[in-house]
This record gives structure tokens, C-alpha cells and sequence, in this order.
């Protein structure tokens, strides 16, 4: 009998990819939809290819019906349900940033409110290649960020090989797709602002994101430099590449940290000689990484995956794989 | 001494380009800009390129100070404000629909609102290739559509030389970049919205442009077929194209009707054989015709112009320059 | 046992996507795939989210250990192979115009060459869902134009019921994303000459899937209206969308001939109301087709697809698919 | 009376651009313009804004007639013409790499080819903001490449004011439109090749700007961090964004160091908290700089140009004002 999921906020773009995903999924039964700005319509009128399912206000969603649910909702309105939806025995993968640091006055510093739901935390955090153990039966799971996934993939090799130099500055220069922005009208992500465009935004160590990539790096090993995390918006709808600079002490072994991805089935390290590029994973649930070495001790990695799918919605389908054993890529990669 | 102009809704596509335009036009300098949305800023923060003016609200904007008006507001909006300028003793260049149509109940019938100052009605048209004996000296000019100036050259000389088979249809295919739907933040025409995609709207009979090009027409001669006109979304910033399928009685005929424009220094029919591109137009002042006969009886007129600019500031700025009796391409074409 | 296929030409854009397909269908395995330009590397040097599989010369295919043969190549080379594979007794489905229309001599007309194997003609053409008859148990497949697919779903169920008024012309304004154009660098398809701009080409009589068009609509009844079919290229990569204009004697029995697709499972005629755009069925094997009757005798159909699937490969599986007696979407929508 | 210019290489988009630049330079008129591909026809024909010029063959071309030369011809052609032109006593300005380098063997470790000319070097670097002193009255100037002007912009004030910390690596991130790949048709530009891609290439140490960018560094102070230097193709036509990340010993002087372009009317540096984008300088002569200071000692300088015109066609324009001592923004500002 298929696990009977709900999906919160499914007329983002996010949403609907994980709609399209769990639709397909062998194990996997799709139970109810919400949406506040679009209730009591048919999910198929937010996207021309989604199918047609009623859409109900989150306030009006079934939770007893269901054993597991998906919320795709802006941070401090994920919260609160997790706890309702967590309080009735159900699972919940969380694709919002309110279970993904450890510690509420971190949220605080960086999200500018005081977490809704302190006593939810820790949660296992949900990137299934850097510690799928704490995430296997798991009950809830706090879904990565999109730049954090990419950002981590590359880094977390590294810092866990120790061979990152003390001291030096760890600079990624990240680029996005639009549809990180999300799909609420705003007049930055118009058409018209963005075609022939390209522009950086919160560089240095102003994103969000900072925190839980920091946060998990400690967990991989000692990182002594300073995270330098620039964003950009590319003019393309989806797909990030981030384009990591480190500095190591010894290439060799910098190299052979990637290993760690061998037996991945979700993240490929190119051959040397091969950039990874959006081309190499929009529209899959891939991450792919290419490995650069410049000089003895300067190491370019790309890392590169699609933002609302190994960056959000295919990983939430990993991280739901592992809360019930299923196969990780079930729904993801043909069987 | 320059005509000192007011432009009421800067902020906008169009009013940013009006900007531009009398920025550098040798007789005009602009008195004040106008914002709801970003009054108290500065028009710089709202396009990098844009001077360095103070944004004021309509209620604030000083038309004592100024001898000319622009208004690239809403319709219903620009019309109250036409009247209050004209009891002043201003000149009014409007941009919005209010004042393109001569009897209000068209007005209401295809904008769903009654006509705000009828009293107005009926102005000068203002698309000076077909007809600029009402603009030379004129006071208040209604500026066109974008898909009005587009479509009404190519049709106006057929319709002028009498040479349409009487009571075939009149098909317009047209297809516009998103600049066309303004720069208010709407779903639809958010990047990821349009990126890859191609759609029609309000195809057939539904456009309110209709209502302009078929009254514009009519004053042209006798025009006995019916008018299909089907706009689409393009997944670029600018440009209209309109590919024009005609019935006509005789193919030489409708070829010289075009002979119209021979003098024109902003209209440009194609050698034949060269079909008019977005290319030939965007960021210019022109319109482009190409003349493609497909049989005895059917020729195909493709029209482009750039939206914001022939469909709207710089046939705003030739509007301007008719009624001041400069030279009518003086601000846009080097002199 | 699956069936055995080659592919030739697959580093194209439609190779590409039919290598994808079959790679994952249940009763297809890959033989060979082969490329003139890139002999001698693998595929996945020509895309990165390609199989690994070696890429031969045509002139090395083992053309005896394979069942069946999908021929990606340009005109005049493609029905040479065809003949060559039917001589030894292999199936045939040929994705380029060199099978599709019955008279050499037509052919001749159109392509300005003689047909390289009149002796095969004429063969059946492969539009299942206008007549799959034909094609059921078929050795060899003619796989319609991508623009012909489009127009002729739009305009064959008219024709097939007696609607279309005597005489009239049929106008079908088609626009197409660049991928259409193939994938030998040429300057017109530069990233730069079709970014922002939109452009018509070969508009009126003169684009060569007339013919194979107006072959089909001949077998469907009788049509006496001169087809004017105009092409534009869209900037996007993929999609096809036509906007037919018709003029019918009946409205209502015009709109029932769609009923023809009812029970079709790859081509949707959308709800009253709902106007069909590339977001539709791009990266779909999906046709989708809306209906707008403007006045007691103009319809407007708008139809679209994604013209490397429903108009080349998707559509060369569902021909395979008839030939070999399997379940026509198979390895293009889940069992 | 104005200076006569020709222009070898017209048809691409740097030459394109400069013969826009000189049609309406008040000082220059063109006399000429090559293209060895379109010899005989009409540069109308390659741009439809382009004017109505003759193309002539290379070996054509009346040097005699001219009184400077325009050089937009791949590296290795355009010194010998170089050469010859100065040998008639002709100004040259050379948008090639072939005269940027100093040395001949360096030239040769980069492009891999003996340098045609080493007796002409070395030439003035045409970079104006970093020393027009060598530039005014020149008779032959070697035009930087687009990327160099780019990065030399951000980091020359840096080296200049010594406040970059020994020995740790520059990094700079950059991000380039398609038209910096040139006109010649590849497969990797193709229009479906780039949209919805993003991709990096010649990371690290490879790309062949490095060496006039050292080169030039080296003349403004001393450098002794290792420079790593990676270009990515953006999904646009025009513009260069590079994100620079220097690690300095004063962030206040730092700042300060940027004075150096107060004066300077091509070069804008933004005021703090504003960051340059694409759409401060796409179509525009300027180059635009926004400082980010990140820590104590690490600093963030987005730089920002148009590729073909403050990278190419404009700078060459800067250039050649200086050399007949005419206003330096004369044909690129309003006098």
C-alpha cells in the first residue's frame, strides 16, 4: 500500500515539481494539495502539465487522511505545521529553512524572527550523500537549501579530508536560475529585468544560506577560513553552478576526498578535463562535480545541480526514501 | 528656450524611455517625473541607466511649472488628469487608451468603464504617417497603441487604395515582447512564466486595440471585412511583429499603396525579398514593412516597430514635435 | 527478446532525443548509433546527459545485428540507408522527408533534386492518429515534418468533415523554437541573431512541408482553399505553435470534428476557454489543440507540440511502437 | 575635416559596432570597410541597421584613401596588416590581441604561434583610464581584450595603491555574453547550445587574457599573488561581469584607491551598497565598479562593461580620440 502524502504550497515551482515527482513514485500516493491564493481551484490551472487535483486551503487539509506530508511553505508558516503534523504521528520532509539549523538564536541572527518552534530542534538535516544515517527511519526531515546542497557537495569532501588550508578564505561565486526566487510576483524577477541581465545580489556574507552550510561543514571536520558566499541571478530559469575556490595542502589528496561520491548514484564527479555545467543536470536529480586544479595548492571545483530538484524536491523525495526504506532513487531514476 | 515637460508615471517601460528620449532632445527638458509607487526616491534607484531625478506623486507634481505633459499612466487614470493639465493651458501628450477613441460608448464598451471625461472626446490621433495635418500645432494628442501604430500601417494604405476584396477577412497574427504588459508585477509575466514559452491571448476578436485600429481604418476609406487580430506573447523584452494576411483585387495596386511612405523618414518598406525582422526595429524609432504576394490575391504585410518606442515614446516625442512645429524627428534622429 | 535498433545521425537534436527514448523502452535496446562528424567518440561527448555508447561511421554500422533502423539523417542520404536495410529485410522508420510524399516528381518540385529511390515510394506516412492503419505491422515508416504534424492535427479532422468553406484560404501562422533548424552551426542560429529577435522566413508558398501537408489533407477529403502556411523562429529552443486560421460552414460540426481525438492518448483538444501555448508540451510526446470560433465562420485552432518529440522522435517511437504490435505509447508515457 | 577611417573585419559583431560608433563620430568618416567572407556585397546585408556600405576584400582595400585603420581581424592576420599600414604612414588601432604583448615569446606561450611582427613591439596598451599619457598622439595602439579591460579596471587600483596582501591569490570570477565568442558559426553558440545552459571554460590559469592582464598589472606596482582567472558563458548576448575577490591589507585605502576614476567620464564606481549588474552598462560606453568589503580584509569588486563596446568597439573609439587629440568621449556622449 502506497505512503499517502500531503503537499503544502504545491502551485510554487518547487511544489509542483515535487507533485510531478510523487505522482510518478512506485510507493507513493498523492492524498491532498494546498494552496492559499489559489483554493478551490484545480492545481492543472496553476500549470498546464500538472494534474488535476482540487486544491484546499492548508487550514482545510485532511492531516488524519494522510501519513506523511511535504511543506513547501515560506519559513516560520513551515513550523508550526511540522509540529501539528509531527503531534498527530505523521512524517514530515520540510523543504523550508525552519528545521534546518540547530540552534533557534542562529535562526534568529539570520532570518531576523525568533523561530516559531524552538522545541522542534535539532532535525536531521536531509542531504542524504553526507550522512544518510541520521536520516533512514528518520520521522521528520529538514530539506537542504539549493545553494547549500551545491555548496556542501563541493566543500564537505574537503573539510572532511582536512585538507583545506588553516586560514585561507573559502570563496564560492554561485549562480542561479530564476525560479530560486520563487513564483510570487515581485518586480526583480519580471521578464523584462531579468532577459539580457545578470547581476549579483547579497554577496560576501549576507545570504542566508551561510548558516546552514557553516553549520554542517563543522559537522564534516574542522573548517578554519572564512566562507565567502557570492549569489548571482542568472538570466535561465533553472539550474545553479557554484564555482568553489580552495585552497588545500595537498592536491592529491584533495582529490581523492571526492571518492567519497564513488557509489553515489546522484552525484557524479566528471572525468578530469570535463567543467560541469547547467546542461549536465537541469531537469534530473543529479549533481555533477568537475575538479580543477590550478596551481599545487589551488583547487577550482564547479558543482552544479538543479535548484528545485536535487536542490529541493528530488532531494525531498531521497530524504522521503530513506524515512521508509524505500530504494533512495525510488521515483527519482528508472528501476 | 525648451518646452518644459512633465511626465506623469516615469517609472514604467514606457515612461522610462520617454525619459531618455527628452533627455537628450534638443528642444525639451523635463521639469518633473512622477511615481505612486516609488515617490520620495530617486528615478536612478528604479532603472541603473535613468538620470538622476527626484520622484514626486502626481497630487505633488508642479504643472504650473511646466508647459507640456506626458502621461503614461493607467487608462481612466490619464484622462482626469489630461482635463485638469488642458484647463491649465497645458499641452498633453497621453499615452494611455483614454483618449483614442472618439465616441465614449466604444470606450465603454471595450475597457468596461464608462469613459471618465467624455468632454474630451474626440482628440487627434496621433500616428503622424497617417495623418499629421491634425497634430502640426495641435494641443492635446492621443498617442496610439503599440499594436494599433503596428497594424494600422500595414493596413491603412491598402484600406487607403481600395484594393481589399470586400468582405474577406483581415487577419493579423501578431506576437509582442513582455515590455507590452507593463512592469507591475504579474504571475504571468514573471521570467520563469515566459522563458521557454510561446502563448497566445485574447485571440480574435477580444484585444482592445481593435477598437482603435478599426475606427483609425475606417477614417482611411471603406473597410468591409472583418478584422481577426490574435496577439501572443514572445519570450523576449521588446518588439512587436504583426504578419498582416490581406485579400486584395489587384496585387500591383496594393504593392504602390505602400508608396505612401516613400518620404517617411521613419517608416521603411523592404526591398523585396527582405522579410521584416524584430532585428530591423528594436531600441530604434522605426517601423519596418516587408511586401510578400503569395498568389494573385494574397499578400502578406509584415510590420515590426519596437513597442516602447514606435508603439509608444518615440511616436509620443514625433507627437510632441508636431504639436511645437520642430522638426519631427528632432530627439530622435541625428539632425 | 527487445527489439534491436540503430540509430543514424544521432548527435542531432532529434538523435539525441530518440536515443533518450528508446534507451528507456521496455522493448528496445540500442545496436548501434552512428555519426559522420563525431566517428570514433562517444555520444556523451556530443551531450552531456548522454549514454556512453561509441559513435561509427554509417558506412560501419552493423546493419545485420539489428531488427529495425531510425534514419536521422538529411534528406537525399536518408533513403539510400532505407532501401539498403529493407533489402536485407530490416524495419525502417525514416525521420527525414525523403519517404514522406508519394510522387517523386512532387518531391523533385519541392526539394529541387531527383528522389535519390523513387522505387520506394510511395510509403505510408506516419501520422498514427490520422490514419494508423497503415502503419500497424508497417516495415517502413515515413515520420511526418514537425511542422506538417502541427498543422495537419489542426486541419485534416476540418477537412475529413466537410466544414471548410469552398475556396477560402486556410492561413496557418506557425512559429517554431531554433532546435528546429537543425544542429550544423550555421550563422542564422547563433545564440546572438536569435536572442531578442523574431523573425518570419519562407512565409506564404514556399516552406517545403507544404507538400507532404497538402498531400495528407488530400487523403482526408476534399479541399479547395489555397494553403498559405508561414514560419517564424521563435528565441527558444523548442516548441511548435501554429495559429490556423479557418473559415467554416458550420461552427458547431466544425468544433465536433475534433471529437476525432477523443480517445487519443497523446493529443489533447483543451477546454472551451483555454488557449494552448508551448508550456503545454514542450519535453512532452504530447500534442494539445484549442479551439476559438471568433465569428459564425472563423475558427481559430491553435496547435502545439514540441517539435523534436510529437514532431520527430516521440512520434518515430509511436510509428515503431505500431510496426512491432506494441502499446502505442510505449517508453513515452508510464504503463 | 574629418579624420578617413577604414575598417578591416566589419562583419562581426565588434566591427559592427564600430561602424556604428564612426557613422555618427562628428571627427570621423568611414571610407572603407572589409569583410573577406561578404566581399561584394552590402554590410546592409550581414546587420539590417548596418548602413548601406560596400564590403571589400582585405586585399582590396584602398589603404592610400584612409588616414587610420580600424583592425577587428583574428589575431595573426592583423599585424601584418598592422605593419603595412604603418609603414604608409596610416594611425592604426588594433582591436586584435597581436599587439597587446609586449614580448614575442610571451606572445608566442599563449597563442601558441610565433608573433608575425615582433618588430612592432611593443605598442601602447589602450586601456585610457590606466595611462592615456602613452595613448595622446599616438599613432598605433593596441586595444585590450574585453575581459583584460574588465579586470584591469577592478584590480589595477589596487596594485596601484599596494594594499593587496603578499602572496595570497587574486580570484576572479567572470562571466561573459555570447557575443565575446565571435560571429564565426560553432556548435557551441548555437542559440539551443546556451539558452537555459550556464557554463564555465578555461578555468584557472588557461584563458589567454591572463597575460596582458599580468602584463599590465606589472606596470602599475608590484603583484605578487598568483592570479586565477575563470570565464563562464552567460546565456546573454552582450556583457562581461567579473566578480573579483582581493584580499587587502587596509580595506580603507582600498576604497580610497578607486579615487583614481573620479574624473574619469567612461568609468562609473557606484555608490556603497549598490551593486553593478549588466544592466548598468549593456549598449552603453561605460565601464561601472560597486565595492563590497566583506571583512577586515577581504573585498569584493564587481566590474561591469559591455564587451563590444567598452570592451572593444567603444575603447577603440577612446582611442582614437586620444590619438588626434579630440575630445576623448567624442562619438560616444552627447557633446
Amino acid at each position: 500500500m502506497p505512503v499517502k502524502a500531503g503537499i503544502y504550497g504545491a502551485t510554487g515551482y518547487t511544489g509542483l515539481e515535487l507533485v510531478r515527482l510523487l505522482s510518478q513514485h512506485p510507493q507513493a500516493e498523492i492524498t491532498f494539495v494546498t494552496s492559499e491564493s489559489s483554493a478551490g481551484g484545480s492545481l492543472r490551472q496553476s500549470w498546464p502539465l500538472a494534474p488535476d487535483l482540487p486544491l484546499i486551503s492548508a487550514a482545510d487539509a485532511p492531516l488524519n487522511e494522510v501519513d506523511c506530508v511535504f511543506l513547501c511553505l515560506p519559513h516560520t508558516r513551515s513550523a508550526p505545521l511540522a509540529a501539528q503534523a509531527l503531534a498527530q504521528g505523521k512524517h514530515v520532509v520540510d523543504l523550508s529553512a525552519d528545521l534546518r539549523l540547530d540552534d533557534p538564536a542562529v535562526y534568529q541572527q539570520w532570518y531576523g524572527v525568533a523561530h516559531p518552534n524552538p522545541e522542534l530542534l535539532p532535525m536531521p538535516y536531509g542531504l542524504p550523500e553526507l550522512g544518510r544515517e541520521s536520516l533512514t527511519g528518520a520521522t521528520c526531515i529538514a530539506n537542504p537549501g539549493c545553494y547549500a546542497t551545491a555548496t556542501l557537495l563541493a566543500l564537505a569532501p574537503l573539510v572532511r579530508a582536512g585538507v583545506l588550508i588553516s586560514g585561507a578564505p573559502l570563496i564560492v561565486d554561485a549562480k542561479s536560475g530564476v525560479s530560486g526566487a520563487g513564483r510570487s510576483p515581485k518586480q526583480n524577477i519580471l521578464f523584462c529585468e531579468v532577459h539580457g541581465n545578470f547581476s549579483p545580489y547579497n554577496i560576501g556574507r549576507k545570504h542566508r544560506h551561510i548558516s546552514e552550510i557553516e553549520q554542517e561543514l563543522a559537522k564534516q571536520g574542522h573548517m578554519s577560513g572564512e566562507l565567502i558566499f557570492s549569489p548571482h541571478l542568472l538570466p535561465t530559469d533553472r539550474g545553479i553552478l557554484a564555482t568553489v575556490y580552495a585552497q588545500v595542502t595537498d592536491m592529491d589528496a584533495a582529490r581523492d576526498a571526492f571518492d567519497l561520491y564513488t557509489d553515489e548514484p546522484l552525484v557524479n564527479v566528471l572525468p578530469a578535463g570535463e567543467l560541469a555545467t547547467l546542461a549536465h543536470v537541469v531537469r534530473t536529480p543529479y549533481a555533477a562535480l568537475s575538479l580543477t586544479p590550478v596551481s599545487d595548492h589551488i583547487l577550482i571545483v564547479v558543482s552544479v545541480l538543479d535548484n528545485l530538484l536535487k536542490g529541493a524536491a528530488s532531494e525531498a523525495v531521497q530524504n522521503f526514501n530513506l524515512m521508509y526504506h524505500f530504494a533512495e532513487t525510488a521515483g527519482l531514476l528508472p528501476a
